[in-house]
């Protein structure tokens, strides 16, 4: 049941204890083809570090059903669950089915539909969602309520003693169901520390599963969420979850630096999609960690499958995949500069930290523009299969730069002005 | 000249020297209504950050240039210029002068036009592009050369003493000019610490303005940021510049990292434009440092027109502002799950971060899914000016949800419900 952590749970366990040293692939270690897997900047004695051994929890079907555009029917739904289980997530959780009729249907649907992935439900820290949530027949059930001093005053009005009792009540509850169990609380990073210490302390010695870590508004830097995970990996012993909203930009890194302090678990959705501009998106994920883990992650997770994916849930909501998103935007393997293509054109490594092949994807070259270099053109000359010399690449390559200086030139314009001075060439 | 340092140059001088230590906002504050300005993840002893003192460097006409869709002729040129002035960022970087007859045409262009802002323009480090450089008017000169085994081999095939020798003597050039100079490795992170360590060294000595740290294929993590800056401050006594290219999605917290670990320029382009999936993007910044640093980063920067200017760049480029971007995509501040909902009406800063109105922009509560709450169509049905009993807005609730489990729902649909029930009730 319990993932990552098999060590007691009386909340002492220190965090080195339970979660295995990093292995060769470390974080910080910067691999590349060719390159050594060491670097400068690795610490050497990361025996917290899970980056070469963590899990995801994928919420596209809860996290994502609260993006602005987000309404899944039942169909769209359970073909998002199986897309998920294909690419290898380890959870799928899903909307509370307190939420509505429909949603306590598709959550039973999904939990039969035989997943390899475990289905897990988040629903509210009280009696009656937890009894809805078992009687859906989940693998788990993820507790959540705010400790926050503003959700504590303006959402649900309770103090921290009315917290860990109803907490404590319904751990045991869903626990005597035989299903995994998650405490979380709810904007982490603006709790009183010793407040949530104190909870987590407490839930983990009621033998919860995992605890969770929340940036609910998006604040968190990299700094801080090591900082306190790396406080809490010495108060509990059980796994640690973390949940981090992109609103100031930092979801993934907050992520790899939450994994570094020793989080056994990342919430991610496909595209990043949730409330406000959303979470730590899956692929932008897979980015990261494929270079700081490429062993663990190349094994685990079907990276080929991640386009499809995206596009599934990006049709399902309406919305453009980024033009800058990591590994599938439209230009993310895409070359322009003439110093860089002509480096490229040696040996990707130069200018690619990710292969795009491990995605099933290709590189592209651009040669249509006034910074173009000669030796992308020479390149472009020979996939034509047309003869010339270095000086005459150069001079055809002044022409095109000279032509996009004036105009934008497509790639068939580009080739024209090549053909067209090949024939010049040819008939001197 | 030299922005954040006015130390001496003899390469020696200690980063606590040249950067005054933090102020009340350092960096790692939450900064929220009614929060204390301090939290427990925060250092007391950030001597070194320059989170609340640092500078952009805009490169929307450099590195966007390189970005596949860009192609800007003179005209969007100057305006984009000019809108990045009004925005109030420190230097603007246009492309080579040497790329082609009319980048050097428009760089002189740029350089007439009397902005506030500094006009830098990114060049190879050789005597001829120095010289073509200076020609222009520039107020500043970026030199560039790749450091790494993997460019010295693919690329330019210079060893790394005849590196620093070419160095030097462009430098001096350039500094007889009476033209600032920055001296930056491309590929910094895999290159040799000690090689570069050296360069910077002697490039401080010979008396550069800034030294720049490029991470030119997105694989840094903040941590390995943290720990070359940390160690190049010090080293070298000048301004330390950083590039971050966004390939695995920390460009924005590499940014804060590089920061807080002494660094003082930050290269930004807007919507992050650039090589394959761009770099830091000037938003996403703003959006990370308002939260760390809001009294510098209000006070500064004209942060109202941000949307224009990352329409004004879409537009030129012909892309969509990420759906997912922050601050400016369209779900920024929508808040659609019905526990959120209900704390954001009683106070935005529970599940808000950033105030819209910083930024120009407001919220938006959504009340037209299966995960309402009542709390919002309460609000609405008071927006509506109809009067209901929470016993009744809890019932209406119950209908919107059942026929938000059928269809999507615009807000009309909604508001139609909402009115009917009333008509209902009203004719009772």
């Amino acid at each position: 049941m319990c993932g990552t952590c098999d060590g007691d749970k009386n909340g002492a366990a220190p965090a080195a204890a339970t979660n295995p040293p990093s292995q060769s692939t470390a974080n910080g270690v910067y691999p590349a083809q060719g390159q050594p897997k060491t670097s400068p900047y690795q610490s050497v004695q990361d025996y917290l570090s899970n980056v070469n051994n963590f899990k995801i929890i994928e919420s596209t079907l809860r996290e994502g059903e609260q993006f602005a555009n987000a309404f899944f029917d039942t169909e769209t739904k359970l073909k998002i669950a199986k897309a998920l289980d294909n690419f290898g997530v380890d959870y799928i959780e899903v909307t509370s089915p307190v939420s509505s009729p429909q949603s306590f249907e598709d959550c039973k649907r999904i939990c039969q539909l035989g997943l390899k992935a475990k289905v897990l439900t988040h629903v509210r820290c009280n009696m009656d969602d937890a009894r809805k949530a078992v009687e859906c027949g989940v693998d788990g059930v993820d507790l959540v309520i705010g400790t926050s001093s503003f959700l504590r005053e303006y959402s649900h009005g309770k103090s921290m003693e009315m917290i860990q009792k109803i907490a404590l009540e319904v751990i045991e509850y869903v626990k005597s169901q035989g299903v995994e169990v998650r405490f979380s609380s709810e904007d982490s990073f603006r709790s009183d520390l010793v407040d949530i210490l104190t909870l987590y302390k407490a839930v983990d010695r009621a033998g919860v599963n995992r605890v969770g870590v929340a940036d609910t508004v998006g604040g968190a830097s990299p700094r801080m969420t090591y900082d306190l995970v790396r406080t809490l990996r010495g108060v509990v012993g059980c796994d640690i979850e973390c949940h981090f909203h992109d609103d100031t930009g930092c979801s993934v890194a907050n992520a790899l630096s939450a994994l570094e302090a020793g989080a056994t678990h990342i919430d991610t959705s496909v595209l990043g999609i949730g409330e406000r501009n959303g979470i730590t998106p899956l692929g932008a994920l897979m980015a990261r960690m494929v270079v700081t883990a490429p062993e663990y992650v190349t094994s685990k997770y079907n990276l080929k499958a991640l386009k499809s994916l995206e596009e599934l849930v990006a049709d399902s909501v309406q919305i453009n995949i980024p033009f800058n998103n990591p590994i599938t935007g439209f230009c993310a393997f895409t070359h322009k500069a003439g110093i860089h293509a002509k480096a490229i054109l040696a040996n990707p490594s130069t200018y690619e930290i990710i292969d795009p092949s491990l995605f099933g994807l290709t590189r592209y070259v651009s040669i249509n523009s006034r910074i173009t270099g000669w030796n992308a053109v020479k390149s472009r000359v020979e996939q034509l299969g047309l003869k010339m010399t270095d000086e005459q690449v150069k001079e055809v390559t002044a022409k095109i730069k000279q032509m996009a200086d004036i105009r934008p030139l497509a790639i068939d314009d580009t080739d024209s002005i090549i053909r067209s001075y090949h024939l010049d060439v040819v008939q001197q």
